[in-house]
């Protein structure tokens, strides 16, 4: 039911991820790319912290909501791009160590998709968890313009 | 209604924040600070943008997710910390400048606090907007333990 | 800057509203329409209330969710119907008497449109808000088909 | 994980849900309940439609709350109450036919719960789905006071 419409699918989002300078600068990386599901691995940095020294709640969000979009990326035209309708997040522990956030996608529609993102502690623990809308954009680039 | 408990509250939020660095990590300052009211401002950098040259949505959300959390907290006790529940935003459009993120308290409960934030563009522009959960921690310190 | 498309939009609103079975079911009635702004009033009901005697705050998003769709489709043109994408929705105070839900428009884009809902009792009490995304579905009828 | 801490949860849950005027308005029924995980059925009816003929969005999140809610009082106390903090839903499809709503828990916290919830229609369509925050109220019956 999650075939990629572009057979080059993770070639394409692997140089999308590459051209986000943000995720760069928070250090997070691309570590599993598949058919409606995105994998976001985020090693532990004192920069990322928020007063009490845990992860900012932002940047869980962050690398959330970009494992979300990737996964709805996944499954889009090649010519396509997309932009983030919306996101909800619940944090439901602190965020002390390496974070993974694995996005997945509930349901793609036409015009837009759901999904929806986990997010880990490198020790089991269910740090964060996101239900996210998306908006296709038909023939638009997936680059600055 | 919104009387704070603290009267150092101001200072209490400005040396909480100055612990935050992830805020330092993107560039955003706190630029106002009043009971139930407060507001951080980021300006423009390269670093902060996703694929298509916008500041990254998750960025949205960081500084949307602080200001909502420093206006619920501008009324909490001195000595009691706070923790974010849960936060929903929407992008109304791309962030391509500097951006201010202006949360304000909906209601502060005893237990929890529901904030909002509006997030402008410097050319006036709505870019965002997010409803957000919050809970305070009672007698438990802001920084790390 | 909310003018609305189609001058007939508040005749064209009190028609789809007395389409809606399940407002008639729970007894809400329209209490104002305006461009981009629609209130819906629902008087306490022993039967509406979940089982602690306070209103279902299920039905409490259901009229928030209804007073932000008509505000929305106050703007939108009149051969155009629109789906709810998503809401959210903070209940604030238990419901124990009649309710108000007034639904305002936040951004009206060309497909999606932003709208927010704020919920009081009949004392004053702030019971609920609701932030809320709503597409536009261009030349399909507002019944059934 | 979710061991219930009252070994009599299904029955009080049942007595709470008979308590619910508001569910026996729109035809509900508690189709299952289990530790962490109830279900609620909901046959179609015309008078819980809107305008096009579908089941009315908020009636949609009526049941999809009530399943979490129970999903989350199933692990608490027999001396507890609960109250939804705030949900969030996405409608994935229009709801055509009799629904049941599949309420579970994410995260079983002190004070707060997560649940979330996936609404199917009899023909397996996947109709929508819901993120909820609860928090538990210690020591407070469940009933009218």
């Amino acid at each position: 039911m999650n075939a990629p419409a572009d057979p080059h699918f993770a070639a394409r989002i692997r140089a999308s991820f590459g051209r986000q300078k943000a995720m760069a600068l928070i250090g997070a990386s691309l570590s599993s790319v598949a058919p409606g599901a995105v994998e976001i691995t985020l090693p532990f940095r004192d920069d990322l912290t928020q007063q009490k020294g845990f992860v900012h709640g932002g940047i869980i969000g962050m690398i959330a909501d970009t494992a979300c979009g990737y996964a709805a990326y996944s499954l889009m035209p090649a010519d396509s791009s997309l932009v983030t309708v919306e996101y909800k997040i619940n944090i439901l522990a602190p965020g002390t160590s390496s974070l993974t956030a694995r996005g997945e996608v509930v349901k793609a529609g036409r015009t837009l998709t759901v999904a929806r993102a986990e997010v880990y502690a490198r020790d089991g623990r269910h740090v964060a968890t996101m239900q996210q809308t998306l908006m296709m954009l038909a023939g638009t680039p997936d680059h600055p313009e």
